[in-house]
């Protein structure tokens, strides 16, 4: 298609001056005197000449962008973290741009380098599933460019992030459900290379150790999480011998989807099995039962994050911080009739 | 912060040429010999010179970066949306970038300077409800950067766009309600300075018409279309003389939630108020009884509004289409539970 980018000798031949000229004053160069510099800014403006590094380099060599990589936006819980950091975005004057990995490390370092291309101030990022190393974000490092993550982080590496505490979390509800009277408690989970779910993991494991319950392999199920993926874990539970009486999942969506199947085949919850998901969303409460669930601060991690990268972005490059730090948030379980099993 | 931006200047002093020489160098200038083009390009990668215009000027002045402008994230519909633009934009090599509006106009128009700026190659927008006029998207066609709306989009202006015929859609949903011996009935839209709801509210009335049922603005309401407002929703119908017997709601969100609180208040779904929501969300198949919606095909939607980007993306410039298209996609309704009164 037709499409004709103003470059500096555009503005050079509009003016007659050289285009080192015009690329001097769009750096600020001390050697343009000022009426030209002035003559030059307004010429381009005037053709549209966009503001590329010569340009925002002239205000404070900020874009007053930061950039998301997630792993997949048709969750509510990154809607919720999303919705966080937009506030304190809004708040201080920043923009964002977001993209998604789609659980690929390939595309998440075609998301990074689009970022980096597109000079974002700082980076907040969720990993995906399939992220084995973080070498690619590492060209921020060396430029000083602040990257944070949030809930799916890095095991190592010179970066903040911004966590629950995953293991006790899924102690908590481990837990709730043997004092509910459930011995056979299956855990749904996602890729355990994902540290959170290693982490999930390990609660429920030493919440069945602190009750005298054996751990069992056999009752640990790994799922994509979703809506489809729901309805084949309940028909998995009912071919199960020793029936199960507990269910711990992942995620809500995929919890109020297993609820639902296994209604329709007639077991009654929670009095056969009781469920319990986690974070909180809607769906949690327009099951019925509605589903007990741990309450994932989504929002509060997205004000967090952004907050902690915006006091890096404007700290004097003195004080600012040399050290990586880890923030952990407060998560608690919330108990609905879904995991009530009165009378026992 | 530490920050040093690699500049043309450094990438001349590294090799003892001129700027300027390096600047044509970067704009593959015929002027510069090929022996020193290939040294300028090695010296300014190795220095993690940023592709900016120049850049990626050598290669076919294009970022392969979409944007997109959404009023929110946090909606089903917008999800599915995105998620059939991504298919398309990897099987093409394309890589999304995505910013919200919340709504704004203001952030409306600095989603679209932010996009302007980064280069994309084409936009895609569904409008916030903010949004009197669209003179901040066009830099983009005097530049020839192709922009096409989608869902809620300007009723004039010289671009394309992909919609679903809401006044239809409606129209169906109400003539279900009416079919269902419903005479009293509610339509719960959002602003109607949205041409979508505008439309919807058409189709409610065209029914209502043809079915001899006076229509009166009292049963017209405003709403936020979210999980609190549907709560707000049900207590306001609760009040509600003469009772109403049918709600037909413009998301399943407020519609799920509404539907919960008025079953709590002993109101019984459908015998006393059959309920439609609109969209086809995860929630509607999740409350109880399931509810009747509209199915909305976001996926299909974001899955055309990408193939006509990249179709005018990659057309020869003689072949571009030169007249704004729009494209209408198909919705139906889904009758389920929520709006079946057996016996009527």
């Amino acid at each position: 298609m037709e499409y004709k980018e103003i470059t500096i000798y555009d503005i050079a031949n509009k003016i007659g001056v050289s285009p080192t000229t015009v690329s001097r004053a769009l750096n600020n160069h001390p050697a343009v005197n000022e009426k030209t510099k002035s003559k030059i800014l307004q010429v381009a403006e005037k053709l549209g000449y966009r503001s590329n590094f010569f340009a925002s380099n002239l205000r404070s060599k900020k874009t007053q962008n930061v950039g998301v990589i997630v792993p997949r936006l048709n969750s509510s819980f990154q809607s919720s973290v999303i919705a966080g950091m937009e506030k304190i975005a809004n708040e201080t004057g920043y923009n964002l741009i977001i993209s998604q990995s789609l659980e690929s490390i390939e595309k998440e370092k075609t998301n990074a380098r689009t970022m980096f291309n597109s000079r974002v101030d700082g980076l907040l990022v969720s990993l995906s599933n399939d992220t084995a190393n973080i070498h690619h974000f590492l060209p921020f490092k060396e430029k000083g460019i602040p990257v944070i993550f949030y809930d799916r982080t890095p095991e190592e590496g010179p970066f903040s992030s911004v966590v629950i505490d995953n293991t006790q979390a899924t102690y908590n509800s481990t837990k709730h459900l043997i004092q509910q009277g459930c011995q056979q408690i299956i855990h749904v989970l996602g890729k355990l290379d994902i540290n959170i779910y290693a982490n999930r993991l390990k609660g429920y494991k030493y919440a069945l150790m602190d009750h005298d319950i054996p751990f069992s392999l056999d009752k640990v199920l790994q799922s994509d999480l979703n809506e489809n993926s729901g309805e084949e874990l309940a028909q998995k539970i009912l071919q199960m011998k020793p029936f199960p009486d507990g269910i711990l999942v992942s995620n809500d969506i995929c919890a109020a989807s297993c609820l639902q199947t296994l209604k329709s085949q007639g077991i009654k919850i929670p009095e056969d099995i009781a469920i319990v998901g986690f974070n909180n969303d809607m769906v949690s409460r327009m099951v019925e039962p509605k589903l007990s669930t741990t309450h994932y601060p989504g929002y509060e991690m997205g004000e967090v994050a952004m907050k902690n990268l915006i006091s890096q972005l404007e700290a004097p490059s003195k004080t600012i911080q040399k050290t990586q730090q880890t923030v952990t948030l407060r998560s608690h379980l919330i108990i609905r009739a879904s995991s009530l099993r009165k009378g026992k």
